[in-house]
C-alpha cells in the first residue's frame, strides 16, 4: 500500500458513501437500516451461542463481534452510527477505539439496543431482524434486490480489504508454523489446535470458520470437526484449514504435513498438489472463468495420479469416468471477505443465479475472475472411503491400483490453500511463504 | 461411589423411566417426544454457531453436542433413540459409544432429521421445535406444566449424575492449577485460557460456559468476556471461572490468585474469603434455606471488610447501609447439573416461582437445600467502579476507607467457588483441594 491503513480506510468509505447513495437512489429508497445483530441464547438456558456481527455492518464498521448496535445511511448524510455501549458491571462494556474512521460517523453510545427512530421516507432494514421490529419502524425487511446488491459491492476489494487480509494472512500463518512444529512433536489434534491459537493469538470463538486440524486418516475428513485428545499412535500426516479475522476479514488457509510414519508415496503427492497449485494460481487473471479453472485442477489431479501410479488409464480418462472427483470432491476454492464463504459467489454481477455445473455441485464460485476479487485456491486430494468403495467394483475400478490407495489411506487426504488477490495484471498471492 | 459407572447409569434411567412414567401418567400424556437441537448458522452465512444439547434430552442420553436426533418417551415402553447417523462424507459422521446404556435403548441410526412419526394418543414434544413441525406431529410443544415437572426431575442428582460432577471438577481443577501455572509465569489472559484448556484437554466450543479470565483489575468484571493478548505491566492479580463437562455435566469453579505485584493487603483479602465460603460450605444440610446462606454471606463479607480495615463501621451497619452489596453484587450461587445455571433454581417444587427477595436480584437459587441437590458456593468481593463510586459522596461514604479501596481496585476482584452436593447428613464437596 502506498498510503496508511487510516488512508485505505478513508478512501473505502469514501467510496462505499458513494456506492450506497447510487444504490439507494436507484431502488428508490431514503435509506436503509443495517443491524449488526446479536448472539442467541441456547434453548432453555441462559447461555450463549457464539456470534458473528453481519457482514453489510462490518463492510462500514470494522468491529467484529459487535452486537446490538445500528448504522443508518442516507444518502448525502454522514453515515450515523447507533453503538450498544450500555452501564453494564457484569460485563466489558464495548468501548470505541481511538481510530479516524470514527469521525467519518455521527456516533451515539446508547443504553438501549432498540432500533433508532427512522425518519419520514422509504427505508430498508438489513439483517436479523424480527418481521415486527421492521413493521413498527415501518421499513421493508432484507428486502431481495437491495441486499444482492449490497452483496455485489462486496466482492470487488479496496484497497484497505485487501490490507486487513493480508494481514489476516499474515497471522494465520504464524499458527500454521507453529501448528506443524506441535505435530512433529507428537501432539494430539487438540494440542495442535491450541498452538495454533497460541501462535496467531487468537480464541476458538473469533477463528473464521472452526479449524480443521486432521490427524492421519482425519485429513480425509473434508470439514472434520473434532480434535482428538490423544495422539495417534503413529504419526502418518497433518492437515490443518486454519485462519484469522482482522478488522472482520478473514483468512483461510491450509497445509498438510508428512508424518514421521508416513509412506514413501506421500511427499510426492504432497508435492504435486502443491505445484498444480501453484499452476493455477498463475493462471489467475481478470477474465478467467472459475468453472474453467476448477476442471483445469481436474485435468491437473489427473495427470498428478498417473504420475505417481494411483490410476493406470489416462488423465482425459480419470476425468471422465468421475475418478477425479472421487478424489476430490469439493470446489477449488470460494470468495473470501467478511465472511470465509464471501457473498455473491453463485451470481452474475446483476445478481441473477448461477449455478455450478452439476457434476461439481459443491463449487461455490462460478463466475469469471475480476480485478479486486479475492479467491481461494485450494486443489485436494483425498482417501474417501464413501466415495472410492463404490467405484471398486465398478469398471471403473480396474483403473484405480487399490494397493495404492490402501498405502495412501491412512494419510487421509491433502489439501494446499492460499489466498490469492486478482489484479490488472494476474494475481497477487496474500498468504505468505512458509515451511511446508 | 460403591459401585461401577455404567451400574451407575443404569439405576440413573431406571429411576427416569419411573419418573417419566408417573409424570406422563399424572399429566395425562401418552408420550413425550424430546429433541435434541441443533446449531443454527449466523444470520446470511454457511457458518454455524456454537451449541448446546438440550438438558432434558441430556438427562437421558449422555452425549453432549448430539444434534437432530430424537427421544421418544412412553410408559412401559423401552426408550426409543433415533439418533441421527448421516452418510456424509464432509463431516466425521457421529456415532454411539459402545457402552451399556445403549442396551436400554431402542435405537434406530438415521439419515433424517425429521422428527419420527408418533402413534395414536396424546404426546409432547421437547425442545427447539418449529410450531408448525410440533403442529404436523399433533403434538403440543413445550407445556408449561410438563415442563415444569421435568425440570424438578432433575433438581436432585442420582449417583451417577454425581459421579460425572465430580470427574468434571477433578478435570477442572487441572485446568485451573495450569491456569495458575502460567500466570506465575507471566502469561496474557489468552495465554492463561489456553493453558487451562490444554491442561483440562476441551476446546472453548465444548466448556459449559464462557470461561472467565480476569488479570488485574479484570478481576472485578463479573462476567468479563475477553481474553487480553499482551501480558500486563504489572501482575497483581488473576481470578479463573471455568469449568468442565462430562456427559453433559457441569463444573463451575472459580479460584483467585496474588500476582508478583500485589499489594499486601490483597492475600489476607484472598483468605478471608476462602475462610467465609468454607465457613458457609460447613453450613449446607437439607433444609437450609439458601436465601438467608446468601444473607450470611453479606454478615461474613461486613465482618471481612470491617477486619481489614476497609470497612469503619460494624459489619451490621454495612449490611444495612448496602456497603457489602456494593462490594459483591452477584449472589452466593446456583444449582448446577446438566446446565451451569440448572433448571429450577427460582421455584417451588410444585413448579411455582420463588423470587429472589428484592435487595438480591440477582440470586438464583432460592429453595431450600435437599440432599441430592449439587449447588456452587460462591462468595466474592471486588472493587466495582460503578457500584462504589456512588457512595463516595453519600453519607455511607464515610464508613469506607477509599485509601483501602483504591489500593485493591487494580487487583479488580476475589471469587472462591466449589461445587458441593448436600447429602443426608451434610454436604460433600465435589471439588477437589488445590493449592490456591
Amino acid at each position: 500500500m502506498t498510503h496508511s491503513l487510516a488512508d485505505a480506510q478513508r478512501l473505502h468509505l469514501e467510496r462505499l458513501e458513494r456506492e450506497y447513495a447510487c444504490l439507494l437512489d436507484a431502488l428508490g429508497y431514503d435509506g436503509v437500516l443495517l443491524y449488526s445483530g446479536h448472539p442467541h441464547r441456547h434453548f432453555a438456558d441462559d447461555q450463549e451461542a457464539s456470534f458473528a456481527t453481519y457482514g453489510h455492518f462490518l463492510h462500514w464498521v470494522p468491529l467484529a463481534g459487535v452486537t446490538r448496535s445500528w448504522l443508518l445511511l442516507r444518502a448525502g448524510q454522514r453515515p450515523a452510527l447507533y453503538f450498544h455501549a450500555p452501564r453494564d458491571f457484569w460485563h466489558l462494556p464495548p468501548a470505541l477505539p481511538d481510530e479516524a474512521w470514527t469521525q467519518r460517523f455521527a456516533i451515539e453510545l446508547r443504553q438501549s439496543e432498540t432500533p433508532p427512530p427512522l425518519p419520514a421516507g422509504r427505508f430498508a432494514v438489513l439483517g436479523e431482524v424480527a418481521p415486527a421490529t421492521a413493521a413498527a419502524l415501518g421499513a421493508e425487511l432484507n428486502p431481495e434486490r437491495l441486499t444482492a446488491a449490497l452483496d455485489e459491492l462486496r466482492v470487488c476489494k479496496s484497497d484497505y480489504e485487501v490490507a486487513c487480509l493480508r494481514e489476516a494472512n499474515r497471522r494465520a500463518m504464524q499458527g500454521h508454523l507453529a501448528a506443524c512444529d506441535a505435530f512433529r512433536g507428537g501432539a494430539a489434534e487438540l494440542d495442535v489446535q491450541l498452538a495454533y491459537l497460541k501462535a496467531s493469538r487468537q480464541r476458538e470463538s473469533d477463528v473464521p470458520y472452526g479449524n480443521i486440524v486432521g490427524i492421519n486418516a482425519h485429513g480425509g475428513v473434508l470439514h472434520y470437526q473434532h480434535y482428538d485428545l490423544k495422539p495417534p499412535d503413529r504419526q502418518h500426516s497433518l492437515l490443518v484449514d486454519a485462519g484469522h479475522r482482522v478488522r472482520g476479514y478473514c483468512a483461510d488457509i491450509t497445509r498438510t504435513w508428512s508424518g514421521a510414519d508416513a509412506d514413501s508415496c506421500f511427499p510426492a503427492l504432497i508435492d504435486g498438489v502443491t505445484a498444480l497449485q501453484r499452476r493455477l494460481i498463475a493462471a489467475l487473471r481478470p477474465g478467467v472463468s472459475y468453472v474453467a479453472l476448477h476442471e483445469r485442477m481436474h485435468d491437473e489431479l489427473g495427470a498428478l495420479l498417473a504420475d505417481q501410479g494411483v490410476i493406470r488409464c489416462s488423465p482425459e480418462a480419470a476425468v471422465a469416468a468421475g475418478i477425479t472427483r472421487a478424489f476430490c470432491p469439493h470446489g477449488l476454492g470460494h470468495l473470501l471477505g467478511l465472511q470465509v464463504h464471501d457473498v455473491a459467489g453463485r451470481c452474475r454481477g446483476d445478481g441473477s443465479p448461477l449455478p455450478p455445473p452439476p457434476e461439481h455441485p459443491a463449487l461455490r464460485l462460478t463466475r469469471e475472475l475480476e480485478a479486486g476479487m479475492v479467491v481461494t485456491v485450494e486443489p485436494g486430494l483425498y482417501v474417501i472411503p464413501m466415495l472410492l468403495d463404490p467405484l471398486r467394483d465398478a469398471p471403473v475400478g480396474r483403473d484405480i491400483d487399490w494397493t495404492q490407495v490402501e498405502r495412501l489411506a491412512p494419510h487421509g487426504g491433502i489439501r494446499i490453500e492460499d489466498n490469492v488477490l486478482i489484479t490488472a495484471q494476474g494475481a497477487d498471492n496474500l498468504t505468505p511463504g512458509d515451511a511446508g
